[in-house]
Protein backbone atom coordinates (compact mmCIF):
# COMPACT_ATOMS: atom_id res chain seq x y z
CA UNK A 1 0.00 0.00 0.00
CA UNK A 2 1.36 3.30 -1.00
CA UNK A 3 1.87 6.27 1.61
CA UNK A 4 2.35 9.41 0.85
CA UNK A 5 4.07 12.23 2.67
CA UNK A 6 4.93 15.57 3.17
CA UNK A 7 8.53 16.20 1.70
CA UNK A 8 11.40 16.49 4.28
CA UNK A 9 14.96 18.01 4.99
CA UNK A 10 16.90 14.55 5.06
CA UNK A 11 14.79 13.36 2.11
CA UNK A 12 16.96 15.31 -0.70
CA UNK A 13 19.16 11.79 -1.89
CA UNK A 14 15.70 9.72 -1.94
CA UNK A 15 13.82 12.37 -3.95
CA UNK A 16 16.87 12.99 -6.38
CA UNK A 17 16.69 9.89 -8.47
CA UNK A 18 12.69 10.54 -8.97
CA UNK A 19 13.65 14.23 -9.98
CA UNK A 20 16.21 13.22 -11.98
CA UNK A 21 13.79 10.43 -13.65
CA UNK A 22 11.28 12.89 -13.85
CA UNK A 23 13.79 16.07 -15.98
CA UNK A 24 15.03 12.80 -18.16
CA UNK A 25 11.37 11.86 -19.08
CA UNK A 26 10.95 15.76 -19.99
CA UNK A 27 14.40 15.37 -22.52
CA UNK A 28 15.35 18.03 -19.93
CA UNK A 29 18.81 18.79 -17.82
CA UNK A 30 19.18 20.99 -15.18
CA UNK A 31 22.10 22.80 -13.20
CA UNK A 32 23.09 21.06 -9.97
CA UNK A 33 22.16 24.11 -8.11
CA UNK A 34 18.72 24.87 -9.67
CA UNK A 35 17.74 21.36 -8.71
CA UNK A 36 19.50 21.75 -4.90
CA UNK A 37 17.31 25.28 -4.84
CA UNK A 38 13.47 23.35 -6.12
CA UNK A 39 14.47 20.89 -3.48
CA UNK A 40 15.17 23.87 -0.84
CA UNK A 41 12.41 25.59 -2.13
CA UNK A 42 10.14 22.79 -1.44
CA UNK A 43 11.04 22.11 1.80
CA UNK A 44 10.97 25.49 2.67
CA UNK A 45 7.59 26.77 4.62
CA UNK A 46 8.08 29.98 3.61
CA UNK A 47 7.56 29.48 0.21
CA UNK A 48 4.52 28.96 -1.67
CA UNK A 49 6.03 25.52 -3.50
CA UNK A 50 5.54 22.26 -2.18
CA UNK A 51 6.63 18.29 -2.14
CA UNK A 52 5.43 15.48 -1.47
CA UNK A 53 7.17 11.75 -1.82
CA UNK A 54 5.30 8.61 -2.05
CA UNK A 55 6.53 5.58 -0.24
CA UNK A 56 6.04 1.47 -1.30
CA UNK A 57 5.65 -1.06 1.49
CA UNK A 58 9.12 -1.22 2.17
CA UNK A 59 9.41 2.67 3.00
CA UNK A 60 11.20 3.28 -0.56
CA UNK A 61 10.52 6.50 -2.57
CA UNK A 62 8.53 5.06 -5.49
CA UNK A 63 7.20 8.87 -6.39
CA UNK A 64 7.32 12.29 -6.03
CA UNK A 65 4.91 15.36 -6.69
CA UNK A 66 5.31 19.36 -6.60
CA UNK A 67 3.25 21.54 -6.48
CA UNK A 68 2.41 25.49 -6.06
CA UNK A 69 0.24 28.06 -5.01
CA UNK A 70 -0.97 31.49 -7.15
CA UNK A 71 -3.80 33.34 -6.79
CA UNK A 72 -5.94 33.78 -9.53
CA UNK A 73 -8.66 36.89 -10.89
CA UNK A 74 -11.91 35.28 -10.11
CA UNK A 75 -11.33 34.13 -6.90
CA UNK A 76 -10.58 34.55 -2.83
CA UNK A 77 -9.09 31.14 -2.69
CA UNK A 78 -5.68 30.04 -4.13
CA UNK A 79 -5.54 27.93 -7.00
CA UNK A 80 -3.06 24.68 -6.82
CA UNK A 81 -0.77 24.36 -9.95
CA UNK A 82 0.33 20.97 -10.17
CA UNK A 83 3.83 21.05 -11.53
CA UNK A 84 5.63 17.74 -11.78
CA UNK A 85 4.52 14.06 -10.74
CA UNK A 86 6.77 11.02 -11.60
CA UNK A 87 6.20 7.22 -10.56
CA UNK A 88 9.16 5.35 -10.83
CA UNK A 89 9.13 2.83 -13.63
CA UNK A 90 8.77 -0.16 -11.30
CA UNK A 91 5.68 1.59 -9.29
CA UNK A 92 3.64 2.14 -12.22
CA UNK A 93 0.17 0.36 -11.83
CA UNK A 94 0.45 0.07 -8.21
CA UNK A 95 -1.68 3.49 -7.46
CA UNK A 96 1.15 5.69 -6.72
CA UNK A 97 0.47 8.35 -8.89
CA UNK A 98 -3.22 8.27 -7.95
CA UNK A 99 -2.07 8.27 -4.48
CA UNK A 100 0.32 11.66 -5.31
CA UNK A 101 -2.78 13.82 -7.07
CA UNK A 102 -5.05 12.60 -3.62
CA UNK A 103 -2.80 14.26 -1.37
CA UNK A 104 -2.36 17.28 -3.40
CA UNK A 105 -6.11 16.88 -3.43
CA UNK A 106 -6.56 16.81 0.05
CA UNK A 107 -4.10 19.65 0.18
CA UNK A 108 -5.68 21.98 -1.09
CA UNK A 109 -9.03 21.14 0.65
CA UNK A 110 -7.16 22.17 4.35
CA UNK A 111 -5.45 24.46 2.67
CA UNK A 112 -8.85 26.37 1.50
CA UNK A 113 -7.75 26.74 -2.40
CA UNK A 114 -10.56 26.85 -4.79
CA UNK A 115 -9.06 24.32 -7.77
CA UNK A 116 -6.45 22.55 -8.41
CA UNK A 117 -5.02 21.83 -12.12
CA UNK A 118 -2.06 20.76 -14.08
CA UNK A 119 -0.68 20.54 -18.15
CA UNK A 120 -0.06 17.46 -19.59
CA UNK A 121 1.41 16.54 -23.21
CA UNK A 122 -2.05 15.77 -25.39
CA UNK A 123 0.52 12.89 -26.66
CA UNK A 124 0.72 11.71 -23.19
CA UNK A 125 -2.09 8.77 -23.62
CA UNK A 126 -1.26 6.81 -20.83
CA UNK A 127 -0.85 9.49 -18.39
CA UNK A 128 -4.53 10.45 -19.21
CA UNK A 129 -6.36 7.07 -18.76
CA UNK A 130 -5.41 8.13 -14.90
CA UNK A 131 -6.05 12.05 -15.19
CA UNK A 132 -9.37 10.94 -16.61
CA UNK A 133 -10.54 9.16 -13.87
CA UNK A 134 -9.74 11.70 -11.38
CA UNK A 135 -10.00 15.18 -13.42
CA UNK A 136 -11.85 17.12 -16.12
CA UNK A 137 -10.32 17.64 -19.11
CA UNK A 138 -11.58 21.06 -19.43
CA UNK A 139 -10.46 21.92 -23.41
CA UNK A 140 -8.20 24.52 -22.84
CA UNK A 141 -4.68 24.33 -24.51
CA UNK A 142 -1.29 25.94 -23.75
CA UNK A 143 0.39 28.82 -25.41
CA UNK A 144 3.96 29.81 -24.25
CA UNK A 145 6.05 32.76 -25.50
CA UNK A 146 10.12 31.74 -24.13
CA UNK A 147 12.07 34.35 -23.25
CA UNK B 1 -2.64 53.63 -32.56
CA UNK B 2 -3.18 51.61 -29.75
CA UNK B 3 -1.15 52.92 -26.44
CA UNK B 4 -1.35 50.37 -23.31
CA UNK B 5 -0.17 51.39 -20.04
CA UNK B 6 -0.28 49.97 -16.41
CA UNK B 7 -3.71 49.95 -14.51
CA UNK B 8 -4.38 53.22 -11.86
CA UNK B 9 -5.78 53.72 -9.01
CA UNK B 10 -8.52 55.23 -10.51
CA UNK B 11 -9.18 53.30 -13.74
CA UNK B 12 -12.00 51.20 -12.24
CA UNK B 13 -14.39 53.14 -14.06
CA UNK B 14 -13.14 52.52 -17.69
CA UNK B 15 -11.57 49.01 -16.61
CA UNK B 16 -15.25 47.57 -15.25
CA UNK B 17 -16.78 47.22 -18.63
CA UNK B 18 -13.78 45.49 -19.84
CA UNK B 19 -13.61 43.30 -16.96
CA UNK B 20 -17.49 42.23 -17.69
CA UNK B 21 -16.90 41.97 -20.71
CA UNK B 22 -14.74 39.04 -20.49
CA UNK B 23 -16.54 37.69 -17.58
CA UNK B 24 -19.69 37.52 -20.06
CA UNK B 25 -17.78 36.00 -22.99
CA UNK B 26 -16.97 32.97 -20.58
CA UNK B 27 -20.55 33.39 -19.06
CA UNK B 28 -19.68 33.57 -15.54
CA UNK B 29 -20.67 35.91 -12.61
CA UNK B 30 -18.41 37.18 -10.12
CA UNK B 31 -19.74 38.61 -6.55
CA UNK B 32 -18.95 42.77 -6.96
CA UNK B 33 -16.35 42.08 -3.87
CA UNK B 34 -14.50 39.71 -5.84
CA UNK B 35 -14.44 42.21 -9.00
CA UNK B 36 -13.21 45.02 -6.31
CA UNK B 37 -10.97 42.82 -4.49
CA UNK B 38 -9.32 41.92 -8.32
CA UNK B 39 -9.18 45.23 -9.13
CA UNK B 40 -7.10 45.97 -5.48
CA UNK B 41 -4.86 43.34 -6.29
CA UNK B 42 -4.53 44.62 -9.72
CA UNK B 43 -3.19 47.97 -8.76
CA UNK B 44 -1.90 46.87 -5.10
CA UNK B 45 1.98 46.66 -5.88
CA UNK B 46 2.53 44.35 -3.49
CA UNK B 47 0.84 41.75 -4.86
CA UNK B 48 2.42 39.64 -7.46
CA UNK B 49 -0.99 40.41 -9.71
CA UNK B 50 -0.97 43.47 -12.00
CA UNK B 51 -2.87 44.73 -14.82
CA UNK B 52 -2.38 46.77 -18.25
CA UNK B 53 -5.57 48.71 -20.55
CA UNK B 54 -5.34 49.07 -23.98
CA UNK B 55 -6.16 52.74 -25.20
CA UNK B 56 -7.54 54.22 -28.73
CA UNK B 57 -6.38 57.26 -30.50
CA UNK B 58 -9.36 58.96 -28.50
CA UNK B 59 -7.91 57.80 -24.93
CA UNK B 60 -10.79 55.26 -24.44
CA UNK B 61 -9.97 52.21 -22.84
CA UNK B 62 -10.73 49.04 -25.34
CA UNK B 63 -8.77 46.44 -23.66
CA UNK B 64 -7.23 44.64 -20.92
CA UNK B 65 -5.14 42.24 -19.69
CA UNK B 66 -4.35 40.62 -16.47
CA UNK B 67 -1.33 38.69 -15.10
CA UNK B 68 0.24 36.73 -12.39
CA UNK B 69 3.99 35.40 -11.61
CA UNK B 70 4.63 32.58 -9.93
CA UNK B 71 7.71 30.55 -9.04
CA UNK B 72 9.07 27.00 -11.03
CA UNK B 73 10.30 23.92 -10.24
CA UNK B 74 12.55 24.18 -13.71
CA UNK B 75 14.18 28.02 -13.04
CA UNK B 76 15.46 30.98 -10.71
CA UNK B 77 13.53 33.08 -12.49
CA UNK B 78 9.53 33.75 -12.44
CA UNK B 79 6.59 32.07 -14.88
CA UNK B 80 4.12 35.13 -16.29
CA UNK B 81 0.46 33.62 -16.59
CA UNK B 82 -1.42 36.20 -18.59
CA UNK B 83 -5.00 35.16 -17.27
CA UNK B 84 -7.31 37.05 -18.48
CA UNK B 85 -7.16 39.53 -21.84
CA UNK B 86 -9.75 40.77 -23.47
CA UNK B 87 -10.19 43.67 -26.26
CA UNK B 88 -13.80 45.41 -26.62
CA UNK B 89 -16.05 44.08 -29.99
CA UNK B 90 -15.40 47.54 -31.64
CA UNK B 91 -11.88 47.46 -31.33
CA UNK B 92 -10.43 43.97 -32.61
CA UNK B 93 -8.71 43.93 -35.75
CA UNK B 94 -7.28 47.09 -34.39
CA UNK B 95 -4.31 45.38 -32.75
CA UNK B 96 -5.18 46.14 -29.66
CA UNK B 97 -5.16 42.19 -28.82
CA UNK B 98 -0.98 41.76 -30.07
CA UNK B 99 -0.43 45.22 -28.23
CA UNK B 100 -2.04 43.78 -24.43
CA UNK B 101 0.58 40.79 -25.05
CA UNK B 102 3.38 42.55 -26.65
CA UNK B 103 2.97 44.78 -23.27
CA UNK B 104 3.27 41.81 -20.90
CA UNK B 105 6.23 40.30 -22.54
CA UNK B 106 8.25 43.63 -22.20
CA UNK B 107 7.20 43.32 -18.63
CA UNK B 108 8.27 40.28 -18.53
CA UNK B 109 11.68 40.41 -20.06
CA UNK B 110 12.00 43.41 -17.51
CA UNK B 111 11.30 41.64 -14.74
CA UNK B 112 13.60 38.70 -15.43
CA UNK B 113 10.58 36.42 -15.98
CA UNK B 114 11.68 33.13 -17.92
CA UNK B 115 8.43 32.54 -20.23
CA UNK B 116 5.01 33.89 -20.79
CA UNK B 117 2.17 31.67 -20.70
CA UNK B 118 -1.47 31.63 -21.39
CA UNK B 119 -4.41 28.95 -21.94
CA UNK B 120 -6.97 29.22 -23.84
CA UNK B 121 -10.54 27.33 -25.49
CA UNK B 122 -9.22 24.64 -27.85
CA UNK B 123 -12.41 25.55 -29.83
CA UNK B 124 -11.52 29.38 -29.90
CA UNK B 125 -10.13 29.55 -33.29
CA UNK B 126 -10.48 32.96 -33.62
CA UNK B 127 -7.81 34.18 -30.93
CA UNK B 128 -5.45 31.08 -31.84
CA UNK B 129 -4.88 33.22 -34.96
CA UNK B 130 -3.38 35.95 -32.96
CA UNK B 131 -1.96 33.56 -30.41
CA UNK B 132 0.10 31.35 -33.08
CA UNK B 133 1.38 34.64 -34.67
CA UNK B 134 2.89 35.37 -31.09
CA UNK B 135 3.69 32.73 -29.19
CA UNK B 136 4.42 28.88 -29.43
CA UNK B 137 1.66 25.55 -29.10
CA UNK B 138 2.78 23.44 -27.24
CA UNK B 139 0.50 20.67 -26.95
CA UNK B 140 -0.13 20.50 -23.70
CA UNK B 141 -3.72 20.61 -22.16
CA UNK B 142 -5.37 21.66 -19.26
CA UNK B 143 -6.51 19.25 -16.53
CA UNK B 144 -8.43 20.79 -13.30
CA UNK B 145 -10.41 19.35 -10.11
CA UNK B 146 -13.16 21.56 -8.57
CA UNK B 147 -13.24 21.92 -5.25
CA UNK C 1 -14.49 33.22 28.58
CA UNK C 2 -12.52 34.69 25.08
CA UNK C 3 -12.81 32.40 21.79
CA UNK C 4 -10.62 33.29 18.85
CA UNK C 5 -11.19 32.22 15.61
CA UNK C 6 -10.53 33.16 11.93
CA UNK C 7 -11.53 36.14 10.46
CA UNK C 8 -14.27 35.21 8.04
CA UNK C 9 -16.44 36.27 5.19
CA UNK C 10 -18.98 37.73 6.64
CA UNK C 11 -17.37 40.00 9.58
CA UNK C 12 -16.99 42.62 7.64
CA UNK C 13 -19.78 44.73 9.93
CA UNK C 14 -18.49 43.27 13.05
CA UNK C 15 -14.63 43.91 12.29
CA UNK C 16 -14.72 47.27 11.20
CA UNK C 17 -15.31 48.96 14.66
CA UNK C 18 -12.20 47.10 15.79
CA UNK C 19 -10.00 48.32 12.72
CA UNK C 20 -11.47 51.72 13.51
CA UNK C 21 -10.82 52.00 17.25
CA UNK C 22 -6.96 50.44 16.30
CA UNK C 23 -6.61 53.34 13.84
CA UNK C 24 -7.71 55.57 16.19
CA UNK C 25 -5.59 54.79 18.40
CA UNK C 26 -2.67 55.18 15.88
CA UNK C 27 -4.47 58.46 15.04
CA UNK C 28 -3.77 57.33 11.33
CA UNK C 29 -6.87 57.60 9.09
CA UNK C 30 -7.26 55.14 5.87
CA UNK C 31 -9.34 55.43 2.45
CA UNK C 32 -12.05 53.20 2.88
CA UNK C 33 -10.78 51.49 -0.05
CA UNK C 34 -7.77 50.43 1.35
CA UNK C 35 -9.84 49.15 4.46
CA UNK C 36 -12.18 47.33 2.09
CA UNK C 37 -8.63 45.88 0.70
CA UNK C 38 -7.27 44.67 3.41
CA UNK C 39 -10.27 42.92 4.88
CA UNK C 40 -10.34 41.35 1.48
CA UNK C 41 -6.50 40.47 1.72
CA UNK C 42 -6.84 39.12 4.99
CA UNK C 43 -10.27 36.35 4.42
CA UNK C 44 -8.23 35.76 0.94
CA UNK C 45 -6.57 32.20 1.36
CA UNK C 46 -4.28 33.13 -1.30
CA UNK C 47 -2.35 36.28 0.12
CA UNK C 48 0.09 35.77 2.98
CA UNK C 49 -1.71 38.11 5.37
CA UNK C 50 -4.30 36.81 8.25
CA UNK C 51 -6.61 37.57 10.76
CA UNK C 52 -8.90 36.84 13.56
CA UNK C 53 -11.26 37.98 16.46
CA UNK C 54 -11.62 37.83 19.68
CA UNK C 55 -15.68 36.79 20.74
CA UNK C 56 -16.62 37.14 24.41
CA UNK C 57 -19.00 35.33 26.00
CA UNK C 58 -21.98 37.06 24.08
CA UNK C 59 -20.65 36.21 20.98
CA UNK C 60 -19.77 39.90 20.37
CA UNK C 61 -16.09 40.60 18.83
CA UNK C 62 -14.06 42.18 21.28
CA UNK C 63 -10.80 42.08 19.71
CA UNK C 64 -8.64 41.49 16.20
CA UNK C 65 -5.11 40.53 15.27
CA UNK C 66 -4.06 40.81 12.11
CA UNK C 67 -0.63 39.31 10.80
CA UNK C 68 1.62 38.59 7.88
CA UNK C 69 4.07 35.93 7.15
CA UNK C 70 7.62 36.50 5.10
CA UNK C 71 10.87 34.92 4.32
CA UNK C 72 13.83 35.60 6.66
CA UNK C 73 17.55 35.26 4.92
CA UNK C 74 18.65 32.96 8.39
CA UNK C 75 16.05 30.44 7.55
CA UNK C 76 13.72 28.15 5.75
CA UNK C 77 10.71 29.05 7.62
CA UNK C 78 8.70 31.48 7.40
CA UNK C 79 8.32 34.76 10.29
CA UNK C 80 5.10 35.73 11.27
CA UNK C 81 5.05 39.12 11.87
CA UNK C 82 2.13 40.17 13.87
CA UNK C 83 1.07 43.37 12.66
CA UNK C 84 -2.10 44.64 14.47
CA UNK C 85 -3.74 43.64 17.83
CA UNK C 86 -6.67 45.73 19.44
CA UNK C 87 -9.39 44.73 21.71
CA UNK C 88 -11.57 47.26 22.57
CA UNK C 89 -11.60 49.41 25.76
CA UNK C 90 -14.64 47.51 27.64
CA UNK C 91 -12.61 43.91 26.79
CA UNK C 92 -9.44 45.25 28.17
CA UNK C 93 -8.30 43.06 31.61
CA UNK C 94 -10.44 40.29 30.06
CA UNK C 95 -7.50 37.79 28.67
CA UNK C 96 -8.53 38.77 25.08
CA UNK C 97 -5.29 40.25 24.21
CA UNK C 98 -3.33 37.36 25.37
CA UNK C 99 -5.88 35.22 23.56
CA UNK C 100 -5.01 36.73 20.86
CA UNK C 101 -1.32 36.09 20.69
CA UNK C 102 -1.71 32.83 21.18
CA UNK C 103 -4.09 32.14 18.75
CA UNK C 104 -1.24 33.87 16.20
CA UNK C 105 1.37 31.94 18.02
CA UNK C 106 -0.70 28.54 17.80
CA UNK C 107 -1.27 29.35 13.88
CA UNK C 108 2.76 29.99 13.61
CA UNK C 109 3.17 26.58 14.83
CA UNK C 110 0.83 24.49 12.65
CA UNK C 111 2.84 26.56 9.75
CA UNK C 112 6.15 25.42 10.66
CA UNK C 113 7.00 29.13 11.06
CA UNK C 114 10.30 29.69 12.75
CA UNK C 115 9.23 33.24 15.51
CA UNK C 116 6.39 35.26 15.87
CA UNK C 117 7.19 39.33 16.05
CA UNK C 118 5.61 42.20 16.64
CA UNK C 119 6.47 46.15 17.00
CA UNK C 120 5.32 48.44 19.93
CA UNK C 121 5.71 52.19 20.92
CA UNK C 122 8.46 52.12 23.62
CA UNK C 123 6.10 54.48 25.52
CA UNK C 124 2.80 51.95 25.17
CA UNK C 125 4.08 50.62 28.60
CA UNK C 126 0.33 49.22 29.18
CA UNK C 127 0.52 46.82 26.34
CA UNK C 128 4.09 46.21 26.96
CA UNK C 129 3.15 44.43 30.65
CA UNK C 130 1.24 41.73 28.60
CA UNK C 131 4.43 41.28 26.27
CA UNK C 132 6.93 40.92 28.74
CA UNK C 133 5.10 38.21 29.95
CA UNK C 134 4.24 36.23 26.78
CA UNK C 135 7.70 37.06 24.68
CA UNK C 136 11.16 38.39 24.61
CA UNK C 137 11.85 42.32 24.38
CA UNK C 138 15.23 41.86 21.86
CA UNK C 139 16.42 45.01 22.87
CA UNK C 140 16.31 45.66 18.62
CA UNK C 141 14.30 49.22 17.47
CA UNK C 142 12.85 50.44 14.59
CA UNK C 143 14.20 52.78 11.87
CA UNK C 144 12.13 53.59 9.00
CA UNK C 145 11.92 55.61 5.45
CA UNK C 146 9.36 56.85 4.19
CA UNK C 147 8.83 57.55 0.74
CA UNK D 1 34.13 55.32 -5.11
CA UNK D 2 31.96 52.93 -4.11
CA UNK D 3 29.14 51.38 -6.64
CA UNK D 4 26.29 49.23 -5.83
CA UNK D 5 24.82 46.44 -7.98
CA UNK D 6 22.73 43.34 -7.32
CA UNK D 7 23.82 40.17 -6.70
CA UNK D 8 24.42 38.40 -9.94
CA UNK D 9 24.37 34.31 -9.84
CA UNK D 10 28.53 34.45 -10.22
CA UNK D 11 28.75 36.13 -6.65
CA UNK D 12 28.52 33.52 -4.22
CA UNK D 13 32.31 33.89 -3.64
CA UNK D 14 32.54 37.58 -3.55
CA UNK D 15 29.57 37.53 -1.28
CA UNK D 16 30.26 34.42 1.19
CA UNK D 17 32.90 36.31 3.31
CA UNK D 18 30.42 39.23 3.79
CA UNK D 19 27.61 36.95 4.54
CA UNK D 20 29.81 35.28 7.62
CA UNK D 21 31.12 38.03 8.66
CA UNK D 22 27.78 39.48 9.13
CA UNK D 23 27.08 36.23 10.93
CA UNK D 24 29.90 36.43 12.99
CA UNK D 25 28.75 39.89 14.10
CA UNK D 26 25.62 38.54 15.28
CA UNK D 27 27.18 35.61 16.72
CA UNK D 28 25.48 33.06 14.57
CA UNK D 29 25.91 30.40 12.87
CA UNK D 30 23.74 28.79 10.04
CA UNK D 31 23.81 25.63 8.57
CA UNK D 32 25.87 26.04 5.04
CA UNK D 33 22.47 24.45 3.32
CA UNK D 34 20.89 27.65 4.65
CA UNK D 35 23.23 29.98 3.34
CA UNK D 36 23.24 28.66 -0.29
CA UNK D 37 19.33 28.36 0.19
CA UNK D 38 19.47 32.09 1.12
CA UNK D 39 22.06 33.08 -1.59
CA UNK D 40 20.04 31.66 -4.29
CA UNK D 41 16.50 32.95 -3.03
CA UNK D 42 18.13 36.22 -3.22
CA UNK D 43 19.26 36.00 -7.39
CA UNK D 44 15.78 34.01 -7.84
CA UNK D 45 14.13 36.49 -9.55
CA UNK D 46 10.62 35.14 -8.31
CA UNK D 47 11.38 35.46 -4.76
CA UNK D 48 10.53 38.31 -2.65
CA UNK D 49 14.27 38.38 -1.62
CA UNK D 50 17.03 40.76 -3.03
CA UNK D 51 20.62 41.79 -2.40
CA UNK D 52 23.47 44.08 -3.77
CA UNK D 53 27.10 44.11 -3.35
CA UNK D 54 28.86 47.20 -2.45
CA UNK D 55 32.14 47.37 -4.93
CA UNK D 56 35.33 49.31 -4.12
CA UNK D 57 37.73 51.12 -6.53
CA UNK D 58 39.68 47.87 -7.29
CA UNK D 59 35.75 46.28 -8.28
CA UNK D 60 36.49 44.08 -4.76
CA UNK D 61 33.18 43.37 -2.77
CA UNK D 62 33.30 45.36 0.32
CA UNK D 63 29.33 45.48 1.87
CA UNK D 64 26.28 43.85 1.45
CA UNK D 65 22.79 44.45 1.69
CA UNK D 66 19.99 41.81 1.57
CA UNK D 67 15.91 42.88 1.63
CA UNK D 68 12.65 41.32 1.37
CA UNK D 69 9.21 42.88 0.66
CA UNK D 70 6.24 42.03 2.21
CA UNK D 71 2.39 43.69 2.29
CA UNK D 72 1.08 45.99 4.61
CA UNK D 73 -2.54 46.67 6.26
CA UNK D 74 -2.41 50.22 5.71
CA UNK D 75 -1.20 50.27 2.46
CA UNK D 76 -1.53 49.00 -1.40
CA UNK D 77 1.95 49.52 -1.16
CA UNK D 78 4.55 47.04 -0.46
CA UNK D 79 6.89 47.58 2.32
CA UNK D 80 10.55 47.22 2.24
CA UNK D 81 12.14 45.16 4.79
CA UNK D 82 15.84 45.72 5.40
CA UNK D 83 17.39 42.86 6.90
CA UNK D 84 20.89 42.33 6.78
CA UNK D 85 23.36 45.09 6.22
CA UNK D 86 27.32 44.40 6.20
CA UNK D 87 30.46 46.63 4.72
CA UNK D 88 34.14 44.58 5.38
CA UNK D 89 35.91 46.54 8.62
CA UNK D 90 38.83 47.70 6.36
CA UNK D 91 35.63 49.63 3.99
CA UNK D 92 34.21 51.14 7.39
CA UNK D 93 33.46 55.17 7.03
CA UNK D 94 34.23 54.73 2.71
CA UNK D 95 30.16 55.76 2.53
CA UNK D 96 29.67 51.82 1.70
CA UNK D 97 26.96 51.56 4.33
CA UNK D 98 24.91 54.70 2.89
CA UNK D 99 25.64 53.47 -0.65
CA UNK D 100 24.16 50.23 0.56
CA UNK D 101 20.76 52.15 1.72
CA UNK D 102 20.67 54.20 -0.77
CA UNK D 103 20.29 51.60 -3.49
CA UNK D 104 17.47 49.37 -1.51
CA UNK D 105 15.73 53.00 -1.11
CA UNK D 106 15.97 53.88 -4.80
CA UNK D 107 14.98 50.46 -5.76
CA UNK D 108 11.78 50.59 -3.52
CA UNK D 109 10.89 54.05 -5.10
CA UNK D 110 10.90 52.24 -8.45
CA UNK D 111 8.77 49.36 -7.35
CA UNK D 112 6.31 51.52 -6.26
CA UNK D 113 7.26 50.46 -2.05
CA UNK D 114 5.53 52.76 0.70
CA UNK D 115 8.40 52.37 2.92
CA UNK D 116 11.62 51.30 4.00
CA UNK D 117 12.57 49.75 7.45
CA UNK D 118 15.04 47.55 9.21
CA UNK D 119 15.47 47.00 13.14
CA UNK D 120 19.17 47.23 15.03
CA UNK D 121 20.49 46.38 18.21
CA UNK D 122 19.69 49.50 20.40
CA UNK D 123 23.43 48.83 21.80
CA UNK D 124 25.03 49.16 18.33
CA UNK D 125 25.61 52.80 19.01
CA UNK D 126 27.68 52.61 15.61
CA UNK D 127 25.31 51.82 13.12
CA UNK D 128 22.99 54.23 14.42
CA UNK D 129 25.31 56.98 13.81
CA UNK D 130 24.01 56.72 10.34
CA UNK D 131 21.30 55.34 10.84
CA UNK D 132 20.06 58.78 12.10
CA UNK D 133 21.16 60.38 9.41
CA UNK D 134 19.60 58.58 6.69
CA UNK D 135 16.13 57.55 8.20
CA UNK D 136 13.69 57.90 11.16
CA UNK D 137 13.91 56.55 14.40
CA UNK D 138 10.18 55.49 15.30
CA UNK D 139 10.46 54.90 18.92
CA UNK D 140 9.19 51.47 18.15
CA UNK D 141 11.05 48.37 20.06
CA UNK D 142 10.74 44.71 18.72
CA UNK D 143 8.74 41.48 20.86
CA UNK D 144 9.75 38.21 19.70
CA UNK D 145 7.88 34.41 20.60
CA UNK D 146 10.72 32.06 19.13
CA UNK D 147 9.05 28.59 18.63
Amino acid sequence: MTVVRALQHDDFDAWLPLWKGYLEFYETELEDEITRHTFERLIDTSTDMFGALALNDDGEAVGMVNWLTHPGTWSRGQYVYLEDLFVSVNARGTGAGRALIEHVQTWAETAGATKVYWLTADSNKTAQQLYDRVATKTGFIHYQIDK
